[in-house]
């Protein structure tokens, strides 16, 4: 669409994921996918302890929340140290797949953690993730593939977080490569994470992941994610920084991001973001959610 | 720095203005120019009763509140049905800058009380504006060389607002070869409105707009500004969709805005798009912004 493009961009792909009962497509025409990140004891010295006890219950009080808040998507990740990983996350997959019908990003660095909680999902997951690493890549791979899911991959390596977009492009091409060629996944389930990094380390860093951001999607019309709140660590008025990143960097092409539903402010600027990059039709679902809130607080 | 731009982008311009005592610069590696909007009778009757009776001392308010929220510039407008617009706007902008040391953007439909405005100012100031009318180019321009300002000008003509991308980019060439040509004004004194149109009525449109932006930076180097509220015109959630659309905006090139500096969410997002696109070295502004709040919050 820029005046200045060489070449005409790729036809966009659409990733289609799914729970048992619902299906939720992540695609360049279409609203962004909120994918709810709270189900992770990452930090969380409580819920951890909880989760060493067997004790999964606290869960529930997530996924509310990531629903209400608007969450399409949701990520568990169960990696608690001194726990048996891999049955901690089949059991809480198991657990949410009862509690809510949205799918899920199966989130885990352990590659028995992400079997175990494929083999139990029923419908079609998301796989967070894979790197550029040949390792990583030969061990999750093949079970994207067996069990049909679709898969996020970070263009980083064993030496390094590329700071250049053009290294970060080299690494989305030989993911893609090898997972089409050598795995047989189709295009459209790869799901690349430009990798936000914290703007209070290096200012320019963003503008070096907005470029990678609009190549990805220019060059090969792949889907993107991103961890949103990394761009905000360290710096004060995170929720305003986040609510500012995520419209620039949908404008330059990113899909979804995996956030916390529960910061209104955040998501809020998501769905305006959607309407003005022409993705919610006659802004219906702008309209619709304003008139819920007006609702809400007629009656409170 | 788009990987796939077909040409270098030209080398982008400085707008300078100034007071009697401050310079304000507008251009594409700085903060953003936030052109406070409020003092303007438009749709306000007891202002504009007053102003009638020769009474503008509801301008002082004005003036500080925009200060307060973070204006950088001041626009000011007198239109107020049934009076001398010429006196009155010459009175407003001596006053004004008696008031504050924050340059003006001096905004009429009405030539003379532009000249009127232009002959009291004290500094270098901003017209706002003419378009690619051939006789509002003739009548305003000479003024725009004669007391050395800069210019904001629409691209749209006497037969309508162009909705397509590459009919503004025509009617901008115009302005830029007129007003360069034929009146040896210098391209960095030419502010483009590339016309942001209300989303309610037509969700493309931002498309088009955002086209304009990019195009407008790359072709021409040229600075820009727009009526940011008019996005959200006859929409719920205004705010929250204004603080959405000035960060991409400015993603794509825009380095101004006339803009309600009282709304803190707006400004916010414009100061974290700053951060977020590198015009903000270190994150100094956005700390201390964020300092400063804190210092506030602890005082009261």
């Amino acid at each position: 669409m820029a005046a200045s493009s060489a070449v005409e961009p790729v036809e966009t792909l659409e990733t289609v994921i799914r729970s048992e009962t619902k299906e939720v497509v992540i695609g360049h025409n279409r609203p962004f996918t909120v994918i709810g990140e709270r189900i992770n004891p990452t930090g969380r010295r409580i819920f951890q302890e909880a989760l060493r006890a067997g004790d999964l219950s606290a869960i529930e009080k997530d996924v509310k929340a990531q629903v209400e808040g608007g969450a399409d998507v949701l990520d568990c990740n169960m990696g608690v140290p001194l726990t048996d990983e891999a049955e901690l996350l089949a059991k809480a997959i198991t657990m949410i797949q009862e509690l809510t019908d949205l799918p899920i990003c199966i989130d885990s660095s352990v590659v028995e953690a992400l079997e175990a909680g494929l083999s139990v999902y029923k419908g079609r997951a998301l796989v967070n993730s894979i790197t550029a690493e040949d390792d990583r890549m030969e061990a999750i791979l093949p079970l994207v593939k067996k069990y049909d899911a679709a898969v996020i991959a970070l263009p980083n390596d064993h030496d390094e977080i590329p700071m250049e977009a053009e290294k970060r492009l080299r690494l989305v091409q030989k993911i893609v490569d090898v997972a089409t060629k050598e795995y047989g996944i189709a295009m459209a389930d790869i799901v690349i994470d430009p990798l936000a990094m914290p703007i209070g380390a290096d200012t320019s860093t963003s503008l070096v992941t907005l470029e990678c951001m609009r190549a990805i999607r220019d060059t090969w019309g792949l889907n993107m994610t991103c961890g949103a709140s990394n761009v905000s660590f360290g710096m004060p008025g995170r929720h305003a920084l986040n609510a500012t990143y995520l419209p620039i960097a949908m404008a330059n092409g990113l899909t979804s991001a995996i956030m916390d539903a529960r910061t209104p402010e955040v998501v809020e600027a998501v769905r305006a973001a959607d309407l003005i990059l022409n993705n919610d039709d006659w802004g219906t679902n702008w309209i619709a959610r304003h008139r819920a809130k007006t609702a809400v607080a007629a009656s409170s």
